[in-house]
């Protein structure tokens, strides 16, 4: 009798919140991982500013354990860290249980004065993720604000954004922490990538330049 | 002489455009025109705060003439916008030539203390976006900021999305406008909106929560 109205009691407690942790308690596990489980059916976390860029094409800053049950939902088949510092142990597994390609590119971020983001390593970038052998990919950086900016940026250029939209997009996830010189970056930056025409993503053949 | 060599100049860079049609029509191209085009070749204006946020789902503020080609590329299939204010000749009639259908829901934004936006307007709003016969579509506001904002932060609520991630996107686009009324708004509306389960965009198929 006792120990029934115990066990009632109990999952009621967890019903609202399980906190006071006796004996008895743990000898319920199975009760307690399920009700865990219910409290947090499917919440959804993505990455620190994480958005959609184009078709198959995602940003973001650094993605933790936190986001991989969202991160499970996109499908990826590659993932592109834009730094050159090490990778996390975690995300590592994470790729090879879900079968998603790494690229890292070792891109320098702009830091004025004397650090410059290179052309060449945002081109060699923006070569993998313009092809669809790649995609669905979730480029970041740490922050997802001033790497992936700058990227994005420029993948905004070969879809001809006007200037005003690019600034705009990059300050949306920069907000106070902009950098007018990875603006600068995204100005100059030259438009004259060979892409390879067979695995182009559909949303940029649309976008093509004309040729004169 | 001076003449012929202004012609031979012209009608090599057109030679290079379209190559299939013959010397007669070539001529018959008015410089002026030719080279008007080649000033402004292709740029691409995306209406104010314009994003991608899910597969055919598309965010803005108020498109503008200025718009139009940008907007073409999309291929969007319907264009909605959330207020109840006058539209414009203009844009009736670009709707019209690109065979865009117009939902126009009549939604008042928050305006503390006085104005609430309505759950059951932004619910309707909501069972035209996630119906695949409807997209590509356009959702826009007056800026982009707060109506397309609730809207959007409730469809992300229907993905399960955490409140945190939710309010930052919210808020990306807010910036310092930001209504704290909105997030209220979004984050007290409630999951339960009938949908035809067999024109559900495939990202929210994917997204469903699961049966307990």
């Amino acid at each position: 009798m006792e120990k029934n109205s115990n066990i009632c009691l109990f999952s009621e407690t967890v019903k609202k919140e399980n906190e006071n942790e006796n004996e008895e308690e743990e000898k319920l596990q199975p009760i307690e991982e399920f009700m865990f489980y219910k409290k947090i059916p499917s919440l959804l976390v993505p990455p620190l500013n994480f958005a959609m860029v184009s078709k198959g094409i995602y940003r973001s800053g650094f993605p933790n354990k936190k986001n991989f049950a969202f991160l499970k939902k996109l499908h990826l088949k590659s993932i592109m860290y834009l730094s050159s510092d090490e990778y996390f142990e975690e995300n590592y597994q994470f790729m090879k249980e879900n079968n998603i390609q790494f690229f890292q590119n070792k891109i320098e971020g702009n830091k004025e004065p004397f650090k410059e983001i290179s052309i060449e390593d945002i081109s060699n970038a923006l070569i993998k993720v313009l092809d669809t052998r790649n995609l669905p990919m979730l480029i970041h950086c740490n922050k997802g604000r001033h790497r992936v900016g700058c990227l994005i940026g420029c993948l905004r250029k070969l879809q001809n954004f006007s200037m005003n939209s690019i600034f705009d997009e990059y300050r949306r996830f920069a907000g106070p922490k902009l950098q007018i010189s990875d603006q600068e970056f995204i100005e100059i930056f030259p438009v004259n990538i060979k892409l390879n025409r067979e695995y182009l993503p559909e949303s940029f053949l649309k976008f093509e330049k004309p040729q004169f």
